[in-house]
Protein backbone atom coordinates (compact mmCIF):
# COMPACT_ATOMS: atom_id res chain seq x y z
CA UNK A 1 0.00 0.00 0.00
CA UNK A 2 1.42 3.14 -1.23
CA UNK A 3 0.75 6.99 -1.77
CA UNK A 4 0.76 7.01 -5.41
CA UNK A 5 0.04 9.70 -7.76
CA UNK A 6 -1.48 9.22 -11.30
CA UNK A 7 -1.29 12.33 -13.70
CA UNK A 8 -3.04 11.29 -17.32
CA UNK A 9 -6.25 9.40 -17.16
CA UNK A 10 -7.08 8.59 -20.19
CA UNK A 11 -7.22 5.67 -22.35
CA UNK A 12 -4.59 3.85 -21.20
CA UNK A 13 -4.09 6.07 -17.76
CA UNK A 14 -7.50 5.39 -16.58
CA UNK A 15 -7.87 1.36 -16.49
CA UNK A 16 -4.07 1.07 -15.23
CA UNK A 17 -4.73 3.59 -11.87
CA UNK A 18 -8.19 1.63 -11.51
CA UNK A 19 -5.66 -1.46 -10.74
CA UNK A 20 -3.57 0.21 -8.48
CA UNK A 21 -6.39 1.39 -6.65
CA UNK A 22 -8.00 -2.45 -6.71
CA UNK A 23 -4.30 -3.29 -5.44
CA UNK A 24 -4.94 -1.31 -2.05
CA UNK A 25 -3.02 1.73 -2.92
CA UNK A 26 -4.23 5.94 -2.08
CA UNK A 27 -4.34 7.04 -5.46
CA UNK A 28 -4.51 11.06 -6.51
CA UNK A 29 -4.74 12.60 -9.71
CA UNK A 30 -4.47 16.20 -10.80
CA UNK A 31 -7.93 18.26 -11.87
CA UNK A 32 -5.82 21.15 -13.49
CA UNK A 33 -7.00 20.28 -16.81
CA UNK A 34 -10.07 18.22 -16.64
CA UNK A 35 -12.20 16.78 -13.60
CA UNK A 36 -10.67 13.01 -12.88
CA UNK A 37 -13.39 10.29 -14.03
CA UNK A 38 -16.36 9.60 -11.89
CA UNK A 39 -15.98 6.16 -12.21
CA UNK A 40 -12.74 6.24 -10.70
CA UNK A 41 -13.54 9.14 -7.87
CA UNK A 42 -16.12 6.46 -6.78
CA UNK A 43 -13.72 3.82 -5.77
CA UNK A 44 -11.45 6.04 -4.11
CA UNK A 45 -9.45 8.30 -6.03
CA UNK A 46 -8.90 11.76 -4.83
CA UNK A 47 -8.46 14.89 -7.27
CA UNK A 48 -5.82 17.40 -6.62
CA UNK A 49 -5.82 20.80 -7.96
CA UNK A 50 -1.98 20.74 -10.00
CA UNK A 51 0.26 18.11 -10.42
CA UNK A 52 2.71 19.91 -7.80
CA UNK A 53 -0.29 19.21 -5.06
CA UNK A 54 -0.30 15.51 -6.72
CA UNK A 55 3.65 15.20 -5.92
CA UNK A 56 3.33 16.45 -2.01
CA UNK A 57 0.73 14.44 -1.24
CA UNK A 58 2.04 10.61 -3.50
CA UNK A 59 5.18 8.95 -2.38
CA UNK A 60 5.22 7.81 -6.16
CA UNK A 61 4.43 9.94 -9.40
CA UNK A 62 3.13 8.23 -12.42
CA UNK A 63 2.82 9.94 -15.24
CA UNK A 64 0.93 8.61 -18.67
CA UNK A 65 0.56 11.51 -21.18
CA UNK A 66 0.61 11.89 -25.09
CA UNK A 67 4.44 12.90 -25.76
CA UNK A 68 7.67 14.59 -24.35
CA UNK A 69 6.56 18.20 -24.38
CA UNK A 70 3.51 17.15 -22.28
CA UNK A 71 6.16 15.11 -20.08
CA UNK A 72 7.98 18.15 -19.19
CA UNK A 73 4.98 20.56 -18.69
CA UNK A 74 3.47 18.17 -16.21
CA UNK A 75 7.34 17.54 -14.72
CA UNK A 76 8.78 21.38 -14.80
CA UNK A 77 5.77 23.99 -15.03
CA UNK A 78 5.34 26.32 -12.39
CA UNK A 79 3.14 24.21 -10.79
CA UNK A 80 4.78 21.19 -11.99
CA UNK A 81 5.54 17.93 -10.22
CA UNK A 82 9.11 19.06 -9.50
CA UNK A 83 7.75 21.90 -7.20
CA UNK A 84 5.83 19.27 -5.18
CA UNK A 85 8.68 17.14 -4.53
CA UNK A 86 10.74 15.89 -1.50
CA UNK A 87 13.23 14.05 -1.12
CA UNK A 88 13.04 10.33 -1.34
CA UNK A 89 9.88 10.37 -3.62
CA UNK A 90 10.01 8.61 -7.04
CA UNK A 91 8.86 9.66 -10.78
CA UNK A 92 7.70 7.20 -12.95
CA UNK A 93 7.17 7.86 -16.69
CA UNK A 94 5.09 5.50 -18.01
CA UNK A 95 4.47 7.77 -21.35
CA UNK A 96 6.37 7.11 -24.75
CA UNK A 97 8.69 10.02 -25.19
CA UNK A 98 12.12 10.22 -26.29
CA UNK A 99 15.03 8.79 -25.16
CA UNK A 100 17.21 11.92 -25.22
CA UNK A 101 14.61 14.04 -23.16
CA UNK A 102 14.30 11.38 -20.88
CA UNK A 103 17.82 11.31 -19.46
CA UNK A 104 17.74 15.08 -19.30
CA UNK A 105 14.74 15.05 -17.32
CA UNK A 106 15.82 12.08 -14.80
CA UNK A 107 18.87 13.81 -14.39
CA UNK A 108 16.80 17.20 -13.10
CA UNK A 109 14.77 14.81 -11.10
CA UNK A 110 17.52 13.68 -9.52
CA UNK A 111 19.02 16.63 -8.60
CA UNK A 112 15.76 17.16 -6.31
CA UNK A 113 17.16 13.97 -4.43
CA UNK A 114 14.39 12.02 -5.84
CA UNK A 115 14.05 8.63 -7.83
CA UNK A 116 13.29 8.75 -11.91
CA UNK A 117 12.04 5.61 -13.79
CA UNK A 118 11.19 5.58 -17.28
CA UNK A 119 8.41 2.75 -17.57
CA UNK A 120 7.02 2.96 -21.27
CA UNK A 121 4.63 0.13 -22.24
CA UNK A 122 3.36 -1.63 -24.92
CA UNK A 123 0.07 -3.77 -25.34
CA UNK A 124 -2.34 -1.04 -25.44
CA UNK A 125 -5.59 0.05 -24.32
CA UNK A 126 -6.62 -3.97 -24.18
CA UNK A 127 -3.42 -4.73 -21.93
CA UNK A 128 -4.37 -1.45 -20.05
CA UNK A 129 -7.39 -2.83 -19.02
CA UNK A 130 -6.66 -6.74 -18.65
CA UNK A 131 -3.08 -5.77 -16.54
CA UNK A 132 -1.03 -7.57 -18.86
CA UNK A 133 1.05 -4.46 -20.17
CA UNK A 134 4.70 -4.92 -21.03
CA UNK A 135 6.65 -2.33 -19.09
CA UNK A 136 10.56 -1.53 -19.95
CA UNK A 137 12.09 0.46 -17.76
CA UNK A 138 14.93 2.31 -17.33
CA UNK A 139 16.16 3.71 -13.94
CA UNK A 140 18.84 2.20 -11.03
CA UNK A 141 18.16 -1.73 -9.56
CA UNK A 142 16.62 -0.31 -6.43
CA UNK A 143 14.24 1.68 -7.45
CA UNK A 144 13.01 -0.64 -10.19
CA UNK A 145 12.76 -3.26 -6.86
CA UNK A 146 11.03 -0.86 -4.58
CA UNK A 147 8.55 -0.10 -7.20
CA UNK A 148 8.21 -3.58 -8.80
CA UNK A 149 4.62 -4.68 -7.16
CA UNK A 150 3.20 -1.26 -8.51
CA UNK A 151 4.26 -2.44 -11.78
CA UNK A 152 3.23 -6.03 -10.98
CA UNK A 153 -0.24 -4.28 -10.73
CA UNK A 154 -0.51 -3.40 -14.24
CA UNK A 155 1.90 -5.50 -16.40
CA UNK A 156 2.76 -9.05 -16.97
CA UNK A 157 6.21 -8.52 -18.60
CA UNK A 158 8.26 -5.89 -16.52
CA UNK A 159 12.06 -5.77 -17.20
CA UNK A 160 14.29 -4.04 -15.88
CA UNK A 161 16.48 -3.17 -19.27
CA UNK A 162 19.42 -0.46 -17.92
CA UNK A 163 19.85 3.22 -16.96
CA UNK A 164 17.57 6.10 -17.33
CA UNK A 165 16.29 6.67 -20.77
CA UNK A 166 16.98 2.59 -21.70
CA UNK A 167 13.26 1.97 -20.80
CA UNK A 168 12.53 4.74 -24.13
CA UNK A 169 15.06 3.34 -25.99
CA UNK A 170 13.43 0.04 -25.84
CA UNK A 171 9.99 1.36 -26.83
CA UNK A 172 11.64 3.15 -29.65
CA UNK A 173 13.14 0.26 -30.95
CA UNK A 174 9.87 -2.50 -30.37
CA UNK A 175 8.04 0.68 -32.95
CA UNK A 176 10.90 0.09 -35.15
CA UNK A 177 11.15 -3.40 -35.33
CA UNK A 178 7.28 -3.65 -35.34
CA UNK A 179 6.27 -1.34 -38.41
CA UNK A 180 9.53 -2.42 -40.83
CA UNK A 181 7.96 -5.96 -40.00
CA UNK A 182 4.41 -5.04 -40.99
CA UNK A 183 5.87 -3.22 -44.26
CA UNK A 184 7.92 -6.47 -44.79
CA UNK A 185 5.01 -8.57 -44.70
CA UNK A 186 3.39 -5.94 -46.57
CA UNK A 187 5.72 -6.06 -49.06
CA UNK A 188 6.00 -9.87 -49.29
CA UNK A 189 2.03 -10.22 -49.46
CA UNK A 190 1.35 -7.64 -51.87
CA UNK A 191 4.00 -8.85 -54.43
CA UNK A 192 2.29 -12.56 -53.92
CA UNK A 193 -0.83 -11.14 -54.40
CA UNK A 194 0.09 -8.86 -57.94
CA UNK A 195 2.04 -12.27 -59.10
CA UNK A 196 -1.54 -13.95 -58.71
CA UNK A 197 -0.78 -16.21 -56.04
CA UNK A 198 -2.95 -16.64 -52.87
CA UNK A 199 -1.95 -14.70 -50.13
CA UNK A 200 -4.04 -16.83 -47.90
CA UNK A 201 -2.21 -20.14 -48.66
CA UNK A 202 1.50 -18.28 -49.12
CA UNK A 203 1.12 -17.19 -45.51
CA UNK A 204 0.45 -20.30 -44.98
CA UNK A 205 3.28 -21.68 -46.70
CA UNK A 206 5.84 -19.23 -44.52
CA UNK A 207 4.25 -19.45 -41.54
CA UNK A 208 7.02 -21.86 -39.48
CA UNK A 209 9.64 -20.94 -41.76
CA UNK A 210 12.46 -18.35 -41.27
CA UNK A 211 9.87 -15.52 -42.60
CA UNK A 212 7.67 -16.17 -38.88
CA UNK A 213 6.46 -13.59 -37.02
CA UNK A 214 4.06 -12.39 -34.72
CA UNK A 215 3.10 -9.67 -36.99
CA UNK A 216 2.61 -12.21 -40.20
CA UNK A 217 0.36 -14.37 -37.85
CA UNK A 218 -1.46 -11.46 -36.62
CA UNK A 219 -1.24 -8.19 -38.81
CA UNK A 220 -0.82 -10.59 -41.83
CA UNK A 221 -4.33 -11.93 -41.55
CA UNK A 222 -5.41 -8.49 -40.89
CA UNK A 223 -4.07 -7.27 -44.52
CA UNK A 224 -5.38 -10.86 -46.24
CA UNK A 225 -8.95 -10.41 -44.42
CA UNK A 226 -9.26 -6.10 -44.66
CA UNK A 227 -9.73 -5.70 -41.36
CA UNK A 228 -8.01 -2.51 -40.24
CA UNK A 229 -9.78 -1.41 -37.36
CA UNK A 230 -7.25 -0.81 -34.40
CA UNK A 231 -5.60 -2.71 -33.06
CA UNK A 232 -2.98 0.12 -32.74
CA UNK A 233 -4.05 3.26 -34.84
CA UNK A 234 -1.63 4.80 -37.21
CA UNK A 235 -1.37 7.98 -36.02
CA UNK A 236 0.18 6.61 -32.70
CA UNK A 237 2.51 4.55 -34.34
CA UNK A 238 3.39 8.09 -36.78
CA UNK A 239 4.36 9.42 -33.41
CA UNK A 240 6.71 6.57 -32.21
CA UNK A 241 8.51 6.62 -35.24
CA UNK A 242 8.71 10.62 -35.06
CA UNK A 243 10.72 9.79 -31.91
CA UNK A 244 13.13 7.25 -33.77
CA UNK A 245 13.85 9.25 -36.76
CA UNK A 246 14.67 12.61 -34.74
CA UNK A 247 16.62 10.23 -32.11
CA UNK A 248 18.34 8.69 -34.77
CA UNK A 249 19.04 12.43 -36.30
CA UNK A 250 20.55 13.22 -33.10
CA UNK A 251 21.99 9.99 -32.40
CA UNK A 252 24.12 10.16 -36.16
CA UNK A 253 22.10 6.73 -37.21
CA UNK A 254 20.58 6.68 -40.16
CA UNK A 255 17.17 4.49 -40.29
CA UNK A 256 16.39 4.30 -44.16
CA UNK A 257 13.50 2.11 -43.82
CA UNK A 258 12.27 3.71 -40.68
CA UNK A 259 11.79 6.49 -42.83
CA UNK A 260 9.98 5.24 -45.68
CA UNK A 261 7.74 3.37 -43.40
CA UNK A 262 6.80 6.94 -42.08
CA UNK A 263 6.27 8.01 -44.87
CA UNK A 264 3.86 5.25 -46.09
CA UNK A 265 2.16 5.87 -42.72
CA UNK A 266 1.97 9.49 -43.83
CA UNK A 267 0.49 8.38 -47.25
CA UNK A 268 -2.41 6.22 -45.49
CA UNK A 269 -3.37 9.35 -43.25
CA UNK A 270 -3.41 11.64 -46.44
CA UNK A 271 -5.89 8.96 -47.43
CA UNK A 272 -8.39 9.44 -44.51
CA UNK A 273 -6.28 6.59 -42.51
CA UNK A 274 -4.41 7.99 -39.59
CA UNK A 275 -6.93 6.00 -37.06
CA UNK A 276 -6.69 2.71 -38.83
CA UNK A 277 -5.13 0.01 -37.46
CA UNK A 278 -1.10 0.24 -38.40
CA UNK A 279 -1.59 -3.11 -40.27
CA UNK A 280 -3.34 -0.67 -42.40
CA UNK A 281 0.41 0.13 -44.04
CA UNK A 282 -0.53 -1.92 -46.74
CA UNK A 283 -3.07 0.35 -48.04
CA UNK A 284 0.12 2.94 -48.76
CA UNK A 285 1.34 0.27 -51.12
CA UNK A 286 -1.38 -0.57 -53.15
CA UNK A 287 -1.65 3.12 -53.66
CA UNK A 288 1.76 2.90 -55.22
CA UNK A 289 0.91 -0.14 -57.38
CA UNK A 290 -1.39 -0.93 -60.24
CA UNK A 291 -4.34 -3.17 -60.09
CA UNK A 292 -3.40 -5.52 -62.93
CA UNK A 293 -2.37 -8.40 -61.21
CA UNK A 294 -1.35 -10.79 -63.89
CA UNK A 295 2.31 -9.77 -65.26
CA UNK A 296 2.90 -7.65 -68.10
CA UNK A 297 3.44 -9.51 -71.58
CA UNK A 298 6.86 -7.84 -72.04
CA UNK B 1 10.69 -46.76 -56.92
CA UNK B 2 11.33 -44.35 -60.26
CA UNK B 3 13.08 -43.31 -62.35
CA UNK B 4 14.42 -39.89 -62.32
CA UNK B 5 16.28 -37.24 -63.85
CA UNK B 6 18.36 -34.84 -61.73
CA UNK B 7 19.97 -31.65 -63.16
CA UNK B 8 22.00 -29.34 -60.80
CA UNK B 9 24.61 -31.50 -58.36
CA UNK B 10 25.97 -28.78 -56.53
CA UNK B 11 25.69 -27.86 -52.55
CA UNK B 12 21.76 -28.40 -52.71
CA UNK B 13 21.36 -30.87 -55.78
CA UNK B 14 24.01 -33.78 -54.49
CA UNK B 15 22.34 -33.84 -51.49
CA UNK B 16 19.16 -34.00 -52.45
CA UNK B 17 19.75 -36.68 -55.35
CA UNK B 18 21.37 -38.84 -52.71
CA UNK B 19 18.50 -39.07 -50.40
CA UNK B 20 16.58 -40.41 -53.84
CA UNK B 21 18.80 -43.12 -54.27
CA UNK B 22 18.90 -43.98 -50.43
CA UNK B 23 15.02 -43.95 -51.20
CA UNK B 24 15.52 -46.60 -53.90
CA UNK B 25 15.30 -44.71 -57.24
CA UNK B 26 17.06 -44.75 -60.31
CA UNK B 27 18.42 -41.57 -60.28
CA UNK B 28 19.78 -40.24 -63.54
CA UNK B 29 22.33 -37.10 -64.03
CA UNK B 30 24.10 -35.35 -67.40
CA UNK B 31 27.87 -35.38 -67.28
CA UNK B 32 27.57 -32.27 -70.04
CA UNK B 33 28.89 -29.67 -67.98
CA UNK B 34 31.26 -31.76 -65.59
CA UNK B 35 31.37 -35.34 -64.14
CA UNK B 36 28.98 -36.80 -61.88
CA UNK B 37 30.02 -36.65 -58.17
CA UNK B 38 31.80 -40.12 -57.75
CA UNK B 39 30.33 -40.47 -54.41
CA UNK B 40 26.70 -40.91 -55.76
CA UNK B 41 28.19 -42.92 -58.84
CA UNK B 42 29.24 -45.52 -56.66
CA UNK B 43 25.76 -45.78 -54.76
CA UNK B 44 24.35 -46.13 -58.25
CA UNK B 45 23.74 -42.84 -59.66
CA UNK B 46 23.77 -43.31 -63.88
CA UNK B 47 25.43 -40.58 -65.94
CA UNK B 48 23.68 -39.55 -69.81
CA UNK B 49 25.62 -36.82 -71.82
CA UNK B 50 22.84 -34.25 -72.20
CA UNK B 51 19.74 -33.01 -70.34
CA UNK B 52 17.94 -34.51 -73.64
CA UNK B 53 19.44 -38.06 -72.66
CA UNK B 54 18.40 -37.92 -69.08
CA UNK B 55 14.92 -36.59 -70.29
CA UNK B 56 14.57 -39.81 -72.52
CA UNK B 57 15.74 -42.08 -69.63
CA UNK B 58 13.24 -40.53 -66.73
CA UNK B 59 10.11 -40.65 -66.13
CA UNK B 60 10.54 -36.85 -63.53
CA UNK B 61 13.26 -34.78 -64.16
CA UNK B 62 13.91 -32.30 -61.47
CA UNK B 63 16.69 -29.09 -62.27
CA UNK B 64 18.12 -27.63 -59.15
CA UNK B 65 20.33 -24.73 -60.96
CA UNK B 66 21.04 -21.17 -59.88
CA UNK B 67 19.23 -18.93 -61.54
CA UNK B 68 16.52 -18.51 -64.40
CA UNK B 69 18.98 -18.49 -67.64
CA UNK B 70 20.04 -21.61 -66.81
CA UNK B 71 16.94 -23.71 -66.42
CA UNK B 72 15.99 -22.18 -69.73
CA UNK B 73 19.53 -23.81 -71.13
CA UNK B 74 18.51 -26.76 -69.38
CA UNK B 75 14.63 -27.16 -70.64
CA UNK B 76 15.22 -25.66 -74.07
CA UNK B 77 18.77 -25.75 -75.43
CA UNK B 78 19.20 -27.69 -78.61
CA UNK B 79 20.12 -30.90 -76.05
CA UNK B 80 17.51 -29.98 -73.53
CA UNK B 81 15.27 -31.67 -71.03
CA UNK B 82 12.02 -30.64 -73.83
CA UNK B 83 14.08 -32.49 -77.01
CA UNK B 84 13.66 -35.44 -74.96
CA UNK B 85 10.39 -35.43 -73.37
CA UNK B 86 7.22 -37.67 -74.28
CA UNK B 87 4.19 -37.91 -73.12
CA UNK B 88 3.13 -37.83 -69.49
CA UNK B 89 6.56 -37.18 -68.39
CA UNK B 90 7.03 -34.63 -65.43
CA UNK B 91 9.35 -31.42 -65.11
CA UNK B 92 9.69 -30.29 -61.48
CA UNK B 93 11.80 -27.12 -61.34
CA UNK B 94 13.64 -26.64 -57.62
CA UNK B 95 15.88 -23.79 -58.55
CA UNK B 96 14.79 -20.07 -57.07
CA UNK B 97 14.05 -18.50 -60.32
CA UNK B 98 11.32 -15.64 -61.65
CA UNK B 99 7.93 -16.68 -61.06
CA UNK B 100 7.12 -15.10 -64.22
CA UNK B 101 9.51 -16.86 -66.29
CA UNK B 102 8.04 -20.38 -64.41
CA UNK B 103 4.52 -19.77 -66.14
CA UNK B 104 6.12 -19.56 -69.52
CA UNK B 105 8.45 -22.78 -68.91
CA UNK B 106 5.46 -24.64 -67.82
CA UNK B 107 3.13 -23.60 -70.62
CA UNK B 108 6.24 -24.62 -73.22
CA UNK B 109 6.33 -27.88 -70.94
CA UNK B 110 2.41 -28.79 -70.81
CA UNK B 111 2.38 -28.31 -74.77
CA UNK B 112 4.78 -31.43 -74.92
CA UNK B 113 2.03 -33.29 -73.10
CA UNK B 114 3.43 -33.05 -69.70
CA UNK B 115 3.67 -31.85 -66.32
CA UNK B 116 5.98 -29.10 -64.85
CA UNK B 117 6.01 -28.09 -61.17
CA UNK B 118 8.03 -25.62 -59.66
CA UNK B 119 8.64 -26.38 -56.41
CA UNK B 120 11.47 -24.20 -54.92
CA UNK B 121 13.16 -24.59 -51.65
CA UNK B 122 14.04 -23.10 -48.43
CA UNK B 123 16.14 -24.62 -45.55
CA UNK B 124 19.67 -24.40 -47.42
CA UNK B 125 22.52 -26.30 -47.67
CA UNK B 126 21.83 -27.84 -44.20
CA UNK B 127 18.23 -28.45 -45.04
CA UNK B 128 19.33 -30.39 -48.09
CA UNK B 129 21.53 -32.55 -46.34
CA UNK B 130 19.36 -33.24 -43.34
CA UNK B 131 16.15 -33.75 -45.97
CA UNK B 132 14.55 -31.02 -43.85
CA UNK B 133 13.32 -28.81 -46.82
CA UNK B 134 10.59 -26.68 -47.09
CA UNK B 135 9.34 -27.19 -50.71
CA UNK B 136 6.67 -24.28 -51.84
CA UNK B 137 4.98 -26.02 -55.13
CA UNK B 138 3.12 -24.40 -58.28
CA UNK B 139 1.30 -26.90 -60.01
CA UNK B 140 -2.06 -28.81 -60.63
CA UNK B 141 -3.12 -30.93 -57.65
CA UNK B 142 -2.98 -34.71 -59.73
CA UNK B 143 0.85 -33.99 -60.66
CA UNK B 144 1.75 -32.45 -56.93
CA UNK B 145 -0.17 -35.74 -55.51
CA UNK B 146 1.72 -38.44 -58.09
CA UNK B 147 5.45 -36.61 -56.65
CA UNK B 148 4.76 -36.29 -53.63
CA UNK B 149 6.82 -39.20 -52.14
CA UNK B 150 9.66 -37.75 -54.28
CA UNK B 151 9.86 -34.58 -52.34
CA UNK B 152 8.66 -36.25 -48.61
CA UNK B 153 12.03 -37.92 -49.42
CA UNK B 154 13.90 -34.60 -49.80
CA UNK B 155 11.68 -32.04 -47.18
CA UNK B 156 9.81 -31.83 -44.34
CA UNK B 157 7.27 -28.90 -45.13
CA UNK B 158 5.54 -29.84 -48.42
CA UNK B 159 2.98 -27.50 -49.62
CA UNK B 160 1.18 -27.25 -53.05
CA UNK B 161 0.30 -23.17 -52.77
CA UNK B 162 -1.15 -22.69 -56.09
CA UNK B 163 -0.68 -22.99 -59.56
CA UNK B 164 2.32 -23.40 -61.69
CA UNK B 165 4.68 -20.01 -60.73
CA UNK B 166 3.07 -19.86 -57.31
CA UNK B 167 6.34 -22.12 -55.74
CA UNK B 168 8.40 -19.39 -57.20
CA UNK B 169 6.07 -16.28 -56.24
CA UNK B 170 5.90 -17.37 -52.68
CA UNK B 171 10.17 -18.33 -52.26
CA UNK B 172 10.23 -14.80 -53.35
CA UNK B 173 7.91 -13.27 -50.77
CA UNK B 174 9.64 -15.12 -48.19
CA UNK B 175 12.56 -13.82 -49.33
CA UNK B 176 10.85 -10.44 -49.09
CA UNK B 177 9.56 -10.66 -45.49
CA UNK B 178 13.40 -12.52 -44.32
CA UNK B 179 15.13 -9.66 -46.02
CA UNK B 180 13.56 -7.09 -44.14
CA UNK B 181 12.74 -8.45 -41.08
CA UNK B 182 16.43 -8.89 -40.88
CA UNK B 183 16.74 -5.26 -41.83
CA UNK B 184 14.18 -4.20 -39.24
CA UNK B 185 15.71 -6.07 -36.41
CA UNK B 186 18.66 -4.23 -37.41
CA UNK B 187 17.46 -0.57 -37.25
CA UNK B 188 15.93 -1.56 -33.78
CA UNK B 189 18.85 -2.69 -32.24
CA UNK B 190 21.43 -0.24 -33.88
CA UNK B 191 19.27 2.19 -32.46
CA UNK B 192 19.16 1.28 -29.39
CA UNK B 193 22.84 0.59 -29.15
CA UNK B 194 23.63 4.31 -30.20
CA UNK B 195 21.04 5.52 -27.67
CA UNK B 196 23.56 4.00 -25.14
CA UNK B 197 21.02 0.80 -23.89
CA UNK B 198 22.84 -2.73 -24.08
CA UNK B 199 21.08 -4.34 -27.51
CA UNK B 200 20.99 -7.79 -25.30
CA UNK B 201 18.99 -6.96 -22.89
CA UNK B 202 16.60 -4.93 -25.43
CA UNK B 203 16.55 -7.65 -27.37
CA UNK B 204 15.28 -9.52 -24.37
CA UNK B 205 12.84 -7.63 -23.20
CA UNK B 206 11.46 -7.49 -27.07
CA UNK B 207 11.11 -11.13 -27.24
CA UNK B 208 7.22 -12.35 -26.75
CA UNK B 209 5.79 -8.97 -27.73
CA UNK B 210 4.50 -7.74 -31.04
CA UNK B 211 8.41 -7.51 -32.45
CA UNK B 212 8.61 -11.42 -31.79
CA UNK B 213 10.26 -12.98 -34.98
CA UNK B 214 12.36 -15.98 -35.76
CA UNK B 215 14.83 -13.56 -37.03
CA UNK B 216 14.61 -11.27 -34.05
CA UNK B 217 15.77 -14.67 -32.35
CA UNK B 218 18.54 -16.05 -34.62
CA UNK B 219 19.64 -13.09 -36.80
CA UNK B 220 18.96 -10.90 -33.87
CA UNK B 221 21.66 -12.76 -32.06
CA UNK B 222 24.14 -12.95 -34.55
CA UNK B 223 24.43 -8.96 -34.67
CA UNK B 224 24.85 -8.81 -31.58
CA UNK B 225 27.52 -12.06 -30.92
CA UNK B 226 28.82 -10.39 -34.57
CA UNK B 227 28.76 -14.14 -35.73
CA UNK B 228 28.46 -13.70 -39.60
CA UNK B 229 29.17 -16.94 -40.80
CA UNK B 230 26.40 -18.54 -43.26
CA UNK B 231 23.98 -19.37 -42.64
CA UNK B 232 22.67 -18.26 -46.14
CA UNK B 233 24.93 -15.75 -47.89
CA UNK B 234 24.10 -12.13 -48.71
CA UNK B 235 25.07 -13.05 -52.49
CA UNK B 236 21.95 -15.77 -52.68
CA UNK B 237 20.15 -13.40 -51.06
CA UNK B 238 20.75 -10.38 -53.36
CA UNK B 239 19.91 -12.77 -56.35
CA UNK B 240 16.71 -13.39 -54.50
CA UNK B 241 15.93 -9.54 -54.30
CA UNK B 242 16.84 -9.13 -57.55
CA UNK B 243 14.08 -11.55 -58.86
CA UNK B 244 11.85 -9.53 -56.27
CA UNK B 245 12.70 -6.13 -57.51
CA UNK B 246 12.51 -7.30 -61.50
CA UNK B 247 9.47 -8.73 -60.86
CA UNK B 248 7.70 -6.11 -59.32
CA UNK B 249 8.62 -3.62 -61.86
CA UNK B 250 7.44 -6.39 -64.57
CA UNK B 251 4.23 -6.51 -62.10
CA UNK B 252 3.65 -3.23 -61.55
CA UNK B 253 4.43 -3.04 -57.71
CA UNK B 254 6.61 -0.52 -55.46
CA UNK B 255 8.73 -2.30 -52.92
CA UNK B 256 10.38 0.75 -51.68
CA UNK B 257 12.16 -1.24 -48.35
CA UNK B 258 12.78 -4.46 -50.56
CA UNK B 259 14.94 -1.88 -53.03
CA UNK B 260 16.65 -0.51 -49.53
CA UNK B 261 17.87 -4.12 -48.53
CA UNK B 262 19.00 -4.75 -51.57
CA UNK B 263 21.40 -1.51 -51.42
CA UNK B 264 22.35 -2.67 -48.34
CA UNK B 265 23.12 -6.14 -49.51
CA UNK B 266 25.21 -4.05 -52.47
CA UNK B 267 27.04 -1.99 -49.54
CA UNK B 268 27.75 -5.06 -47.87
CA UNK B 269 29.42 -7.01 -50.89
CA UNK B 270 31.34 -3.71 -51.55
CA UNK B 271 32.98 -3.78 -48.40
CA UNK B 272 33.94 -7.68 -48.95
CA UNK B 273 30.87 -9.09 -47.38
CA UNK B 274 29.21 -11.04 -50.74
CA UNK B 275 29.72 -14.15 -48.46
CA UNK B 276 28.48 -13.15 -45.15
CA UNK B 277 25.42 -14.47 -43.57
CA UNK B 278 22.24 -11.97 -44.44
CA UNK B 279 21.96 -11.02 -40.82
CA UNK B 280 25.51 -9.03 -41.59
CA UNK B 281 23.17 -6.14 -43.23
CA UNK B 282 23.24 -4.59 -40.19
CA UNK B 283 27.33 -3.95 -40.96
CA UNK B 284 25.58 -1.72 -43.92
CA UNK B 285 23.37 0.43 -41.44
CA UNK B 286 26.70 0.73 -38.87
CA UNK B 287 29.03 1.82 -42.24
CA UNK B 288 26.32 4.86 -42.50
CA UNK B 289 26.01 5.87 -38.68
CA UNK B 290 29.08 7.62 -36.80
CA UNK B 291 30.34 6.12 -34.36
CA UNK B 292 29.34 7.83 -31.34
CA UNK B 293 27.29 6.48 -28.78
CA UNK B 294 26.00 9.49 -26.99
CA UNK B 295 23.70 11.83 -28.10
CA UNK B 296 24.91 15.45 -29.28
CA UNK B 297 24.38 18.15 -26.77
CA UNK B 298 22.03 19.64 -29.11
Amino acid sequence: MANIGFIGLGIMGAPMAGHLIAGGNKVFTSAHRKPAPSELVSKGLESKGSPKEVAEAADIVIIMVPDTPQVEEVLFADDGVAKGLSKGKIVIDMSSISPIATKEFAAKINKLGCEYLDAPVSGGQVGAKAASLTIMVGGSDATFNKVKPVFDLMGKNVTLVGGNGDGQTTKVANQIIVALTIEAVAEGLLFASKAGADPVKVRQALMGGLATSRILELHGERMIKRTFNPGFRIELHQKDLNLALQGAKSLGVSLPNTATAQELFNACAANGGKAWDHSGMVRALELMANHQVAPDPS
